[in-house]
């Protein structure tokens, strides 16, 4: 079993290690990931600029290779340029926070999934409820048994699984429950400050206001000590909008 | 009425100016941009660094706000920091080039537009079919009546209408069509160059395998010179897999 593991932490994150090595008891890993951290860089790719591929070593060993470009990038290249055949399954993470509601749209763990379900792959994003999360075991333990799952059973073509772990012993962990992606979002304040040189300059910053009450909606599944797995795809037509469009005799529009 | 008005261009593109003027003629303009451009940034935030917020003059009068980010921080920081209120609608474009199918999950022009519906602000994406259009008469004008439509018939909280525009003279479009997103999507190469310091670099390129052949989805209406009007949403949950992984009995991943 050829497996692709990706993240946007970056290559030298504890993370993406954790699922390397867990990944590798059960099949063949290629790990290309981001040189630097790209967190919140969405589905971006990289046009304008060329990128390069490095060979990267921890402790004096191969351990995968670098992109100066974005998760998305990572996917694309990596398997055009380096892989040059199609991998299995492809991972992403484990990612230091959560990527659960809006965060989903914002992330760069989920786009470097979201791009392998594009080629038609399946894969797995995985994150822990934690930017200090040290242990990863739990989280690795249940990506490698969702693969196996996956590779049995079968995900729609375009469809990929966003998996969120608390960043908690397993012993703690409530459950494990199937979700929807939650409605919760950010109050987002810009933190203006003063330049040295007397100009303005702004920090993002501000805190996600959770409206999710139900355990079926993956904020309210994690905050609820559960591991959360939602199905999700990317075709983002409103259908039920496109329905009721139709009214709008929108021919009128060129009269 | 207020209108806000991105873009990912980047705020001198002649594009966002077509608009912006077209739009002043029903309503109070802001234009707040990315300063350089952003295309294919998808919806990618800045966090690891601060924004600036600079006054743009064009021909020595001041045209708008230049953001040194994505165009989702324009919608971010534009309506808490510069705005303060809620504009009445959101408009993003004119983009040189389509966004149909795959490409809006890579367009940042669809990402201003859906980072104000996130905000639960109507907002339209628009775009013209070429990357070297000049002439944006046309689809000024779409966008000016569908403000209208919109404004009256009202939208779903969290749902966006995605335009592409033929770049034609309005006498040989069409007529207008309510599409779904398509199923096209890239067929990506990276052409390997070599460094004057001997090292390789990779530059994405590829062409859009067109699958799309009915006329209800965006890429084929707009091949057969038709407006393109497409109802997005950003709860990207697969419902169907969602009903079918019950069956999973992920419980068991715990044992």
């Amino acid at each position: 079993m050829k497996i692709l593991i990706s993240n946007d932490d970056g290559i030298d994150s504890p993370g993406i290690a954790a699922l390397a090595n867990e990944m590798k008891k059960i099949g063949e890993v290629t790990v290309i990931a981001p040189r630097t951290e790209q967190s919140a860089v969405g589905h971006a790719i990289t046009m304008k600029i060329p990128l390069r591929i490095t060979e990267y070593y921890k402790n004096g060993d191969f351990f995968g290779y670098a992109i100066d470009g974005t998760p998305a990038d990572c996917l694309k290249i990596g398997i055009r340029n380096i892989l040059k055949t199609r991998p299995d399954i492809v991972l992403s993470g484990i990612n230091n926070g959560s990527n659960t509601a809006i965060n989903i749209i914002y992330s760069g763990t989920v786009s470097a999934a979201r791009e392998a379900a594009i080629m038609d792959l399946p894969a797995i994003a995985i994150s822990q409820t934690s930017h200090d999360a040290k242990d990863f075991t739990y989280s690795a333990k249940i990506a490698s048994e969702l693969t196996k799952q996956v590779l049995k059973r079968g995900l729609p073509n375009g469809t990929l699984l966003n998996v969120n772990v608390p960043n908690l012993p397993e012993e703690e962990i409530a459950g494990i429950l199937m979700t929807k992606q939650g409605k919760s979002k950010w109050d987002d304040i810009y933190e203006e400050r003063i330049d040295p040189y007397g100009k303005k300059y702004y920090w993002l910053t501000g805190s996600l206001m959770e409206t999710d009450v139900k355990l079926e909606t993956d904020q309210f599944a994690i905050k609820n000590n559960y591991v959360s797995i939602t199905p999700i795809h990317f075709d983002l037509t409103d259908y039920a909008t496109y329905e009721s469009l139709n009214n709008w005799q929108l021919e009128n529009l060129m009269k």
